[in-house]
């Protein structure tokens, strides 16, 4: 089964990191606990709708945007899965490498 | 404010009516509440991530494609808010009519 809030905790914490944000800076931009963000960002917690927004707005981020990156990880994990039985990845990890630098 | 939890609400109930399926089908495919489905459907409570997951399941709708629908729908809700002031739509509905035809 796909976890929604460890992608959703994923993208969260992979916009904040690009932008070379502390958790605190966040934080405190979106008015909510430290502690309650950096359990968010590690899928610990749900996200309340309200809180989310906050989050992405800053991060400036628009929250379709985070909805999409998080629908398309959600659509990975589910092209591996098959009746809730792992498909386990064959591709060589040299070539998973060298297809990264592009993205 | 874009709140989510009003569009993912939106999204499971569409797919529900589409498919002719009643409350009480999906909650007990998904086993959750019945009162506890209709409070999601309409917005009014914070769906977890596991209970998301059995529903988009009894409703044979991939997670993701639950998710993408959301994004689009929020994008839409973006497109007509700048800082937080709604700007009215001024097509007219005659217009929407006809291209809704298309959809």
């Amino acid at each position: 089964m796909v976890i929604l809030r460890l992608e959703i905790g994923d993208v969260l914490r992979s916009h904040r990191q690009r932008q070379g944000q502390t958790l605190r800076q966040v934080a405190a931009k979106a008015s909510v606990a430290l502690g309650y963000l950096s359990e968010v960002e590690r899928g610990q917690k749900e996200v309340s709708s309200e809180i989310l927004a906050s989050v992405a707005e800053a991060l400036s981020v628009p929250l379709s945007l985070v909805m999409r990156e998080v629908s398309d990880r959600v659509a990975a994990l589910e092209g591996i899965y098959i009746d809730d039985t792992y498909i386990p990845d064959t591709v060589p990890d040299a070539f998973v490498t060298e297809v990264s630098l592009y993205s």
